[in-house]
């Protein structure tokens, strides 16, 4: 197996930089479009062989050296009860949003078994990969997958469960108790099914005070991390717009720290600290530019943490739908021939 | 007049830390609900009476430091020519989104004399006001107002103005050379007509990457910083998401830099440096919660930025539509009241 993903999540050396993209498997592709037809998402994610091969194909097509579960953030709602749709351009909306005692109350216990499909999905992926590079399974983190719950959908920054926090203190937390209850089993059944690695997307944590994610959210991620890695798997901890608070999120305990494109990553690093890894972080915009620009960006990337282990390549955040297919695998190609022969070209 | 804005902004003590809120005059009052009626916000902004009247509103309802001029940030588009409709949740949407040689050549130059209702707004409300407290005038920074040009509505982060950046450099510097001279000559026109102080509205400048940020909008805000102050105006330079380029926020040379809530901000300014004033950062969510929730968060602001002159109390974003008027009035007394006696109460 390909395990460099496997050893920067571990801060050994790795004879490339591993390289992986957020939704590489997305819009941009045109296997995708045509796998999608006209289903939504979500039928799409329930096809169980169609996004086993989604899963695989960035690692086929790319050379990436990692797979990500193919599937979608809003999935474990099923799990728990929690009706919605996908909406495209807005994201899975919850059909009942909940916002008080009676809407947490009809939160049911997480029920694994309804979304047997990830599981499945996880598992076809490793056969048609044969093992020859990790996947990565994935879910929300509490705040996020709460600010699904609670409608927050179409805002820019997530204003509804931001207030909630200080309208219902007490509704928050048992809030986020179910949600990093569910998401513990969710994972652990990812993992059983065989992904290596786990990322946790708590991609709108950063539209929080830092004192509110100190004090309303970071307990809850804690336990969601030390529960994965209880099992051995290694975890990437995700969150976009968090500059302010880089400290907290070494206080995860993940052992890689994703970040955005809104800071330099070399800057980021040393606030986080070298003994913890990290994962970032092209601005997903540079991948519509030309091979200049992507060299140059990319390139300032690799510059900043070089001779260093315990780098992933990634952008800030998922690949455009407008992505030429062409400039990822330029993209790709470029990161591993850097560490070769240790200068851009 | 109360002078403790225009203090603030030179760095001076003041007997009372100042006070005021973005969006102070917004849908939250049920005054503004009373005035704009079943209009589109656009007609309310043209109809300077009632503008001007809700610009007063919050200096004589909660006892706020300044008034800033009710209008929106999209208005001079109307100048440059860009038909526009506001639609109620996305904010401004322009007719033909700007993306080619074609649609830039179609911008015309600044006539600031179709804005001449945005003028008399301020004059009116000076006299409402009778000069009580000053009037901060407001544009839009040049990348805030090329994210609408675009058409980059509804999205998070806008992926279009940021990717234009990449895709035609040449064009996007001739569009940021537009926009600042249109918004050189509004705020100049604003300042002839009695604003007092300008804020510049950067809000989503912190979508960008630093380095594309320092080198494809920096120059072009400095330039807009450059000519207001030239006219002996203090500028008030406002972003959000920009934790990971403070510095940078620096090298605008405004008087003040605006931040949002998603940084700690005695922090904040010691990284921008304490020879520049600062302004915010109460997230507007606490806002929803109860007074304690209130008192707690605000007092650590005070706290954080006692003993030193510069600081302007202020939210990390506009005040959301369904604040409690009372909150925004005990927020107000709560700032006035903890400099007199040094304690929190």
């Amino acid at each position: 197996m390909n395990d460099r993903l496997l050893k920067a999540c571990r801060l050994e050396e790795t004879d490339k930089k591993p390289v992986w993209l957020m939704r590489q498997a997305g819009r941009y592709l045109p296997e995708y479009r045509k796998l999608r037809r006209d289903r939504d998402l979500l039928s799409l994610c329930k096809d169980t062989e169609a996004a086993a091969e989604l899963t695989a194909l960035p690692v086929l097509k790319f050379g990436v050296d990692a797979a990500i579960l193919f599937a979608d953030i809003a999935l474990p709602l099923e799990g728990l009860g929690v009706p919605f749709r996908m909406v495209d351009g807005e994201g899975p909306v919850v059909e009942k949003p909940v916002r008080d005692e009676w809407g947490v109350k009809n939160i049911r216990e997480f029920d694994s078994s309804r979304v047997n499909y990830v599981y499945e999905t996880i598992r076809l992926a490793r056969s048609i990969l044969n093992d020859r590079v990790p996947i990565i399974g994935f879910a929300g983190g509490p705040f996020t997958i709460a600010c699904y719950i609670v409608g927050d959908v179409g805002s820019r920054d997530f204003p509804l469960a931001r207030s909630l926090i200080h309208m219902k203190p007490r509704l928050w937390r048992e809030l986020m108790e179910i949600l990093t209850m569910a998401m513990a089993q969710y994972s652990k059944a990812q993992v059983e099914a065989g992904a290596r690695v786990f990322q946790i997307f708590d991609s709108w944590a950063g539209s929080l005070s830092p004192l509110d994610y100190e004090e309303s959210v970071l307990p809850y991620v804690k336990a969601l991390v030390d529960e994965i890695r209880g099992r051995g798997v290694p975890v990437i901890y995700f969150t976009t717009c968090s500059a302010g608070m880089l400290e907290l999120l070494r206080r995860t305990g993940a052992n890689v720290i994703g970040i955005d494109w809104r800071v330099d990553i070399g800057r980021a690093w040393r606030s986080i600290g070298f003994d913890v890894g990290i994962q970032g972080n092209l601005d997903p915009a540079v991948l519509l530019g030309d091979r200049d620009s992507i060299v140059l960006r990319a390139g300032q990337i690799m510059e900043a943490t070089r001779d260093r282990p315990g780098h992933i390549f990634n952008l800030g955040h998922g690949v455009l739908p407008e992505t030429p297919p062409e400039n990822v695998a330029a993209l790709v190609e470029f990161v591993h021939g850097y560490e070769e022969d240790g200068v851009e070209h």
